[in-house]
């Protein structure tokens, strides 16, 4: 199983010039709401002054910036939970190198995960900044992804509410995606069967060679609920969803009694406001006694050192899907989250600024 | 607050014939499926030999068999987890009396909880026999509504799922119901602020009068969502949920951040096959950081003896919901579960054959 590796991707067919030596700062600023999918639109790639070092804060030159599909409700006009403000930098989580420290904690040239943004240069202080990375263990990219909040999110969604036992069958959403490529790996980590949900042949294909799965559906092809029966002959127990709608409809009808659906996203619905319609599930949930749970990652801080000590140990032994795509220059970024949502990424997706 | 009583309705206008002494047995059979709601059709009522008592087993005499919502499930064509083959006696929980034993644990004239069905005497082993109840503590209808599997029903929703906390609001659905009123017995042993759904005057009146609802809505009035939201200010963190439908989508509204909904009923909803349409609950689930889980009683007998001991502690008190309604005979049992479902009933319903 070859389940890390790196792809550069020079989308916008050029390097942003490195502005760094003159004092300047590249940045991508959000100019509007988004309806639907953000595109280039919403976004607006300017120079500004490199931002000043805070009393107790840190400086850093930021080495990758993530774009995550999480980041479509942060720009909606719907309700979410939580929001980017027009003409803020748009916010992103993403690795550092210190090159001035006023706090004790970090040292010039410590690379840090904190939230960033998508810009080269930032001043950031406590609240923005989450953890020190070691990049002997892995690269920084993995630390945006697998070893960051892909990898915590995977993990407490699995392990905290999906709770699969050995011989479970763990159906994901976004199969090859970065958090559910995650998933697969702790779900086999912990003997279950494990059946992937993905978009096209490509990414069907990369669920079987490169990420574990003992079987994986393409949810474009037809009759996806009959293809859901064919791979999931036991059932499922633990449902992991981060898209919803009718990817979700074929799912239901397989849940084993006791089933636990994590809801970690729902991408396949374009708008939820108001909320489609769609099969009422009360009767589901009561005669399957179902556990249908949501969780934002955030809320979770207190499970992350269990979180990153397995999957440390499982990114050390090989057995940590932990791909990375990156974007070269804030160029790309506009189009970052179209790209993400068109499908054609495979992996943590970040963009080097 | 006076929330313990029992009406007698003698509905059918008469008294069943005593045929104990010429060893016949009256018995409600299943005689078809139900579509809907079950009606007389489906009910047989006739006479047939007294049983036996097996060689390992007890014969009773049946004081009080109960009339159960869920019964619509195991009567119908539908999927569920328990259904009555045609031509059984109709199963129901009751409370008998021992007239013969060859069991040892149990004497004649012990009063037993047990499924015995709808009939006026029945030969029961050990899995039709659940537990002796106390007439010292509470006459035996209690004991086949608020300190029976109701009065678990809803230890067990609220306590084990709902979790409700000093200063949550609980809101209940069919909230005079034989379980709902129970749950609101518990959720203001709790110090939640406690309100009710039900339908019309004279229930959301009994809600605020006799069951200790802080507020009660009708939802067969005009604009349920403005009602739900007014009763709620603070919002809700435990929906204990006996309906389903049109009225639960009034309350996902007004759901707070992290709340729980307790699926124990889905009443509202006519029939499941298909199920009908309603707004999505996928982007609710994950942007609320719902909890969604659905129960069935018999899956938690671990819980009883902890249940029991606060159960019976509220009733001594006269903190514990427990009013009971009587059908007087056996010729009202097919009419039973239409009665019940037309609302007009209150409290636990049994019939006495």
């Amino acid at each position: 199983m070859n389940i890390a590796g790196t792809t550069h991707t020079a989308q916008a067919g050029q390097h942003s010039p490195n502005t760094g030596l003159t004092g300047l700062n590249r940045e991508v600023r959000v100019v509007q709401r988004a309806t639907g999918i953000p595109g280039p639109e919403v976004f607006r790639v300017g120079e500004a002054p490199r931002p000043e070092c805070a009393a107790d804060g840190v400086l850093v030159r930021v080495l990758y910036a993530s774009v995550d599909p999480g980041m479509r409700g942060w720009l909606s006009a719907e309700r979410n939970y939580f929001h980017v403000a027009d003409g803020e930098v748009m916010p992103a989580e993403g690795v550092g190198v210190v090159i001035e420290s006023r706090d004790p904690r970090w040292q010039v040239g410590d690379q840090l995960f904190g939230r960033f943004g998508w810009q080269q240069y930032a001043a950031a202080g406590a609240a923005q900044l989450h953890w020190r990375i070691d990049p002997k263990i892995a690269p920084p990219p993995v630390w945006v992804g697998s070893l960051g909040f892909n990898g915590l999110t995977a993990w407490v969604g699995l392990r905290h509410l999906g709770r699969p036992r050995a011989g479970d069958t763990v159906l994901i959403t976004t199969a090859a995606g970065a958090v559910g490529s995650v998933v697969a790996s702790l779900a086999r980590a912990s003997g279950a069967n494990v059946v992937g949900i993905a978009g096209g042949p490509a990414k069907v294909r990369r669920c079987l060679d490169d990420l574990g799965y003992a079987a994986a559906i393409d949810y474009k092809a037809p009759d996806l609920a009959r293809s859901v029966v064919q791979a999931c002959p036991n059932g499922v127990d633990v449902y992991f969803d981060n898209t919803g709608g009718a990817i979700a409809d074929a799912v239901f009808a397989v849940l084993n009694k006791g089933a636990r659906i994590v809801q970690c996203g729902t991408t396949s619905v374009a708008s939820w406001n108001p909320p489609p319609s769609g099969p009422r599930r009360e009767r589901d949930v009561l005669v399957k006694r179902l556990s249908w749970c949501g969780f934002v990652i955030t809320d979770h801080a207190d499970l992350f050192p269990r979180a990153f000590e397995e999957l440390k140990d499982l990114y050390v032994r090989g057995a940590l899907a932990a791909d990375t795509q990156i974007l070269d220059g804030l160029d790309a970024a506009p189009g970052a989250l179209q790209y993400l949502y068109s499908g054609a990424n495979h992996g943590r997706l970040c963009i080097r600024p």
